[in-house]
């Protein structure tokens, strides 16, 4: 079990307030997927559907995150949070992954349009990788104690394997089909591409935040805002860049909102 | 009643995951086939119906496994946790199985899709072999205290008659149906015949964990954690290739999205 | 008020496990007549949206009669569940049957098709002989301590007269009717009169279960488990047969799905 | 405050199981009501939706009963139910008839189908001597501790004034709408016409309890029990009757269900 | 601080069930305002959308008030309430008609139907009085106590002022509107241009009540019967008959219900 | 931590209720959003959307807001209020306004209709201006002690410079735009480009509330009651302006409610 530090007020609130950010981005960004599926074409719609997965998911993990959080916590007389006795679950975030990063690969294998049969091959490659990724992360995130410290640097490694391979595999394959495009779409990829790298570099920068000489209270903030933040870019803000590509795409494409989506 | 092992922060926790996991995974698959139903002609929509309900009677029964196993530990000062005496009712899972099962097997029939009166003659007899199945499996798991050890390895027995006759009978249908398929769909029965064997091929070496030489911990987590992952991939996994087989026969007939779907 | 015989854990839990699962096999059927409204022909709807009435309606009785049961019990540190002092509301059938007998014989009795001026007259009389077979019961349920015992048995009595001339008229009318059928739906008509048979024929058998020489946990265990099974085969099943029914006359008149849909 | 007898465990019951008869008789009839909106002409709807708002405020006011029915009482160690020293608030009855009595006139005087400026007029009147009827019956049903008994008696006298004249003006309306009808709808008019008499004429002898004689107990059960039924009578049962009437005029008139149903 | 007075049962009670009567008839006036769309040419919708708005808006309030004066009392074993130490909030009833007479005056000018131009000018002005009314009035409210007692007075006499302003204006131009409707709709605007003056008049007279000489409970319970039925006139009654304007003027203009309703 | 001063009835309450119409107004502004999507043209669709965000991303965190607010104090018997032990945190407004105030920009720049490369260049400087003048305001916020005091207003200054940017930038567009309509649409306009600079004007004035010579009480009832009515003006108000452009817009171009609609 992980030992919890003693925060400060400002440390306890600033956590607390980034979890309840991530959990309002998550569902309000949810609602626009629904709001806006008639916005894009009929064949883009998956597309929305999977994003409104995605940050579905999520919502109800930053949910059980959050109240993981307050339940860990006691206030004191002097103001600062100490350990109330209920460990705080954090491999939520993991299970989270779990689901949401293959979902998040699906979206952008869909945005980048390959032909059917290279794409089913790429998406299967991919997913596994995902999985490995993830399988491999959790253990060093668990094993954090002092004698195993070590270990969570060897996790992480392993897990940066399959890491790697995923980005650079997107990476070349969202470059090749931004040369296809023109205008405002090739804009977006190029965007969509860069984002690609900041979120998903984002993960392994704050996993390992403890190798930085930060201790207790420190790490501890640091793990969770940095990924509320990332988990917020990889989710939301990639399901909105997708959007404004399937957006953009329909435009292109002569599609008017209030036309054909009886099948809404 | 079942005695409850001791767990530490690690092995408890995980459990615990896993069931959150496994309810997040029954409640967005289903939300998926919600949202995908218009993008498969009509007439395969029924089996989206079919996933609907099996992930929606897995979530009902998942939240109660979750509130029970919540409630059936308590944590101690050194971070174990220990039975609260409040009973853990695994049960549960037999229940789902009742009506998730025979559930599955319609599923299965019906994207075979044999004539019609030959489906109903299968279908009655897999349905009762899925009870018997069913029926026969739950005296073993609830009598597992060590005077009846030797009993579970009895039920487990017989209920495997009725198992095998089921995998039998599936893996040589889809084997006959795959054949008069090409392409793309070929491929998917394939794999659905592959996770046949795989997800039900899961459940009797979970239901023997006990007869391994583990005992307590070891074999209550290998139990709950097994049996998670089966059922994700025997529910919502399944409910997923069904989908995407009935999309590419859409797609092969012609059916496109936003079409005659006024019906939704 | 019935005295409550004390229950081991394996007693407590089937009829606790039973009674979750007439829960969700009401709940998730309801939401199977729900969803599959648009395959039936218009014509046909009336008997799926009765059917979602009545699996409603017993859900509601069977979450009530749920939460009864687990506030009517407290277990002892032996692991025995014991009378908490709450009584067990065991008359919550009698009212979920007041409302649903009704309308299963409507059900029923739409399947018939009479002529209207028949259907009308028949509706009344059989409606008020339900009526009169569930208040005749209600005594000797509640009235079963040792000196009204074998009152028991003289309501139970009465109760049958009614009972007895539903299931007579309805036999003799399913009869009729099937012999007018060919094919499938004939096949359909002769599952639903057998059905009939067998599940209206459980309930006086449940009803008898103490007279049987069963004694305290047994009778009670017999008497709860009996009546959820029972209940869920004439309420979901039925509803389950009478949409076969409609969806194979929908298909044999030529309906397609999404055709016509549009008042959904 | 009106003193709370002590009731034995039948007696508690019984009243409890009522009320959860309203609820649930309420409840359902509503669904019934929003399912069947199509299988009307569109110009019957209206009626349809006066019969969802008057069940729908009556399962309001139902579940508020039930509840205060549940507080006001706590079971000895002998079995029996005392007052818990919460009072039963029993005028939510009075605040439901405020509100769906006049509903219910309204329900009739459009089955009646009068001229547009006579059936206006008619409407003014009737629904001044719903309120009258109602606010009079009020101080009668409250003030029913022994100094002010005979108050209960004068009370009750002045609200049958209005109560009368609405059941005699409703009474020859009826009667000449039923005279123009034919065949089926005729019978149906004639049996909502005696409905009328019947539940109406229920209410003054549930009120008039009291004076039978009957005290405590009896008088209480004999209120509760006999207010009920008249409820569910004249709100889900009057709601059922005037779908079958206006189900009746529409084949009538030959509209089919599923047809110019786009405005649902 | 207002000093809450001790209430007897049926003092506390009338309150309590007035609350309860307010509540129901926002949330069932709002139902059928929205069961009740299509039932109006497109153009008068918005008025129902106002209404439902209202409606809404008050049921939120009433809801806060019912709970807040439930809270603020407690039973003695006399029978009677005392001030429970939570103080009654009864400042919700401004915060409700900040919001709600706005709009209410927003329906009344719609339904005016003046030209656009002279609608926005006078719209802006009798939203600004609105305001000020109920800014103006909320001070008195809020200082009762017997050293402020005369300032309850002076705002009351200022936030007369704009209160007379806006009736004097509705006033006319609901009488010139009047003058250019025949037959139903005229007897319809003479009726809400009354039910303008008995609604709104009613709440100065409920204000002043303290000065009539009623100390304590009486003025208590004055204030809050007289406004709550005050508030049910001007907001669902206002909504129906502001319903029974559009339908009479759609069915004027040849609108049929189920007609050019796509868009509901 | 921010210390809590102590609060008469008076000062509580109105805090208190301004809270509470926060909630109501974002809540039921929404609901108008959605009510009124089918009454101006589908291209402008959108901005009904981005409100409808906006003002549910502002009920979320209001409701939290007045959570916290209402743990945060707790009654004397003297009927003051003092501090519970749990801190008020106000931080909610921050993760607010990180989310929202983007959301008004794009909300904006929407409503100014420039041409489509213009808007994107236009969008990105801003929202990343609206984001450095929360980032920068934080920090002031949250350190409001007496040491850090003069922080406050450093930290103010820093997040000045980016709230200028961002009013010039939307002052001198809508200008040009204004420039562009011609009659109701240009007043519209002029109202929202006043209604620019007395929202946001609003919020520093707010902010610095505390360098006016007030101190605790004061100071925190200036800091929630200034908000809550800046926060009301510039998320409901802001949206119903727009609402009533695009509706003009819309008119303007010939739509008519329930004209090609079938996109709701």
């Amino acid at each position: 079990m992980l030992e919890q530090p003693t925060l400060t007020f400002g440390e306890y609130t600033l956590v607390y307030n980034m979890l309840s950010f991530a959990i309002a981005s998550m569902i309000f960004s949810g609602l626009f997927f629904v709001l806006s599926r008639d916005r894009v074409a009929p064949k883009y719609r998956i597309s929305l559907v999977v994003s409104t997965l995605v940050v579905g998911i999520a919502a109800y993990h930053y949910l059980r995150i959050f109240n993981s959080w307050e339940a860990a916590y006691m206030i004191t007389d002097a103001g600062n949070y100490i350990a109330s006795g209920k460990p705080f679950n954090d491999a939520y975030r993991y299970i989270d992954w779990l689901l949401t990063v293959p979902l998040l690969v699906v979206e952008l294998v869909l945005v980048i349009g390959l032909a059917k049969d290279k794409q089913s091959s790429m998406l299967t490659k991919l997913v596994i990788a995902a999985f490995l990724m993830i399988l491999l992360g959790y253990p060093g995130e668990i094993l954090m104690d002092d004698s195993l410290f070590s270990m969570r640097g060897l996790w992480g490694l392993l897990s940066t394997i399959p890491f790697i391979y995923i980005v650079y595999v997107l990476w070349g394959e969202l470059g090749t089909a931004m040369a296809d495009q023109t205008g405002k779409v090739q804009i977006l990829f190029r965007n969509i591409r860069l984002l690609l790298l900041a979120t998903w570099g984002f993960y392994p920068i704050v996993y390992m935040a403890p190798f930085f000489g930060w201790t207790g209270a420190e790490s501890e903030i640091a793990i969770q805002v940095g990924y509320s933040i990332a988990d917020v870019l990889a989710k939301a803000g990639y399901g909105v860049m997708i959007y404004a590509i399937a957006r953009a795409k329909s435009e292109a494409e002569g599609y008017e909102v209030g036309q054909s989506t009886v099948s809404a």
